[in-house]
């Protein structure tokens, strides 16, 4: 990846109305550009970091059975009616195509699932079933400040489970859980398993999945010496934990993810039926999970940064190494190119900064701003050598090592 | 891929006003899902497919140097009055959101990278520069019965370039041309590049990639002898080939993708200017280069097709290969599922017929309907003479073979 083709430039000015951590490091790096309130671009390099979370998440859902599909976002007002979720919407776009009909932008999709299923499920045979997309929804929010943590439009990772028995249910919800924890930490985050309110339909919780962070927008209730957590507005009341029976500690979050068991309200709506072993009809039981992946991302950079900038975590950095020529001479440009093609053959993704005019201050900047995980320097100085300067982003001394220890540090 | 779990079923009827071969076999063989005119559903079949149009779109999109991003389709009523394409634009989705702004969906996207190329284009030596992305537009289509032909939510492969010169935009426009062409021979179908009109701001012809084909709305005038082609709309009065003199022919085709020069209209309109090497203010040329990657899948079937069903080219295909076990018997149950396995091993993509209740007639037929390129059968038949039943979609006979002999069939 070469820095001069990433459609963007480091900037030094935040984007309008925007006071989040997330907002403004992505927007000054080149990551995202905003557009409004809540809606965004994804540039080259957010693109990028965006793509390495979308496949981690469909690497999960697909070890664990589900299968890939697309549904649109616009909609038809009798769909949503079925539901009562039509009227009365103030968060769902709303209006009429030429043609006088009522249309409305998905915000979710668990209306139209629950009625392709039909196509799907006739007999006890046929389940259970899992289907997911990644695809872009719409919200009206009213509040749409925090970068892309709450967006207009934005990226939903959305699973759907149908089943004929609790049982069946519970063993795929149960390996969704451990999906999920294999998704956040590859994504270098920590989220918690927190108890939630399980809707209307349930005197059960459902699942958040938050992580810990000041600029959180939830809060919850935690033990520190077990895996005890719970939203705090469902934990009123509750002030020893029930598991081991230490104190509780609150703390904000950000919800990155959540799981629901949704009963059989979706399928009795659209009629949605099987013929059991009996050949009697049933309702199957559904159930939906939810990761926002441009959440996410933001949520990665709320709690990796510092003053100088992004530290991302190595499997969803835009590339594992920034290489950076330092010194105006040819030989310094043309042994920063033999590099970069070195990197590639050894498969380790490299953002080469080949711009013309930049000075060495600014390149070190623009390196920590960006935060790729690995900063490597070719100078007058280090090939005089025969070596090449490694620095962490995380941390720690720059040290002068050769292309083999430089290809080892990296991959360990 | 285990064909229980595609969520769907084949259908014996056609979706409702849909008389296009391309939405009857893909609804039919659940491919696709209608939801209204214009609006489907990809079911995880149609959206391996759309996964593998999109594979070879970016791969050759990559090979000459663009790279991608993604822009969002909500955006505000004012980036759309700078060109004077918000009023009198029937096609474009607009209303209000819940604050009382005008916003609209995008039906394309001049404007928006128009205006985010300034936080990439300072100087001369910043270009050229190309980006595109694969996303999902909207418009207002007052006829949309043609299956995926035409739609009102749609994927879009967007190409944009920025230029300094007319012979550095040439340049690239000729890369362009020739990765579109293998963009259309990969996917298995032979698109002419045809003369057409380049709009109001030049008296140069853009191109058009047309396919021909008895459904197509378009009509070209094209050369049997050599490469000219012309859109009939411009084509008036031309009745002998410019190039080779010979006898013109009419016929009928679907338009799959089309790439223009803009001139300097949209950075003129966006103030998107760059310093050359004098330091003096220019405005770049702007061109673009439109894919859609729904609309070629639609395209295929509807050159691809017998009074059977689909037959995919392979490159695009879902699967390589249908797996079907014929017999009731555990062994031959047991020997399927063995073979998928060998066969994923040999990196052969493969669709297990795994459904409990359907009859060797059904599975053949639907078979048929589905149209992978190879059909493989196992039987207490195949099994006692320890050989496969391989068949080409496409036609000929069907042959047993070993399976060292089966996999260097496929591969060939």
């Amino acid at each position: 990846m070469l820095q001069s083709q990433l459609f963007s430039r480091t900037l030094h000015q935040d984007p309008k109305d925007e006071p989040s951590v997330n907002a403004r490091l992505l927007s000054r790096a080149g990551y995202i550009d905003k557009l409004m309130a809540g809606v965004w671009t994804y540039l080259p390099l957010g693109w990028r970091v965006l793509s390495n979370i979308n496949a981690i998440i469909r690497e999960e859902m697909d070890h664990i059975g589900a299968v890939e599909m697309h549904m649109p976002a616009l909609q038809p007002r009798e769909l949503w009616e079925a539901t009562n979720r039509w009227s009365g919407q103030e968060i769902m776009y709303q209006f009429q195509d030429h043609g006088g009909r009522d249309v409305g932008l998905a915000w979710t999709h668990e209306e139209l699932v629950a009625e392709i299923a039909k196509r799907a499920i006739a007999s006890y045979r046929d389940l259970p079933l899992a289907v997911y997309q990644i695809q872009s929804k719409f919200r009206d929010e009213p509040r749409a400040k925090a970068g892309l943590l709450r967006g207009r439009e934005f990226f939903m990772k959305d699973l759907y489970s149908f089943h004929t028995t609790e049982e069946e249910q519970d063993a795929f919800y149960n390996s969704v859980r451990q999906a999920y924890r294999n998704i956040f930490t590859r994504c270098g985050v920590d989220a918690r398993e927190v108890e939630a309110s399980g809707g209307a339909f349930t005197d059960k919780f459902s699942h958040e999945y938050q992580v810990l962070t000041e600029s959180g927008e939830d809060t919850i209730v935690y033990c520190p010496s077990c895996t005890f957590a719970r939203n705090a507005e469902v934990a009123e009341g509750t002030e020893k934990c029930p598991n081991c029976g230490g104190a509780l500690t609150r703390a904000k979050s950000i919800e990155v993810g959540n799981i629901f068991k949704l009963g059989k309200r979706f399928p009795e709506a659209y009629d949605l039926k099987y013929k059991d072993a009996n050949g009697k009809d049933q309702y199957p039981l559904m159930a939906s999970y939810g990761i926002g992946p441009g959440r996410l991302m933001g949520t990665i950079v709320e709690v990796f940064s510092d003053d100088k900038g992004i530290i991302w975590p190595r499997e969803v950095a835009p590339a594992l190494v920034h290489l950076i020529p330092v010194g105006a001479g040819g030989t310094v440009t043309m042994e920063a190119r033999g590099l970069y093609e070195r990197l590639h053959g050894a498969h380790i993704t490299t953002l080469l900064d080949d711009r013309a005019d930049a000075s060495a201050g600014e390149r070190f900047a623009d390196a920590d701003l960006l935060g790729l995980p690995y900063r490597v320097v070719v100078s007058e100085k280090t090939l005089k050598e025969k070596k090449y300067e490694l620095k962490h982003r995380s941390g720690g001394e720059a040290q002068l090592v050769d292309f083999d220890t430089l290809i080892s540090l990296i991959r360990s």
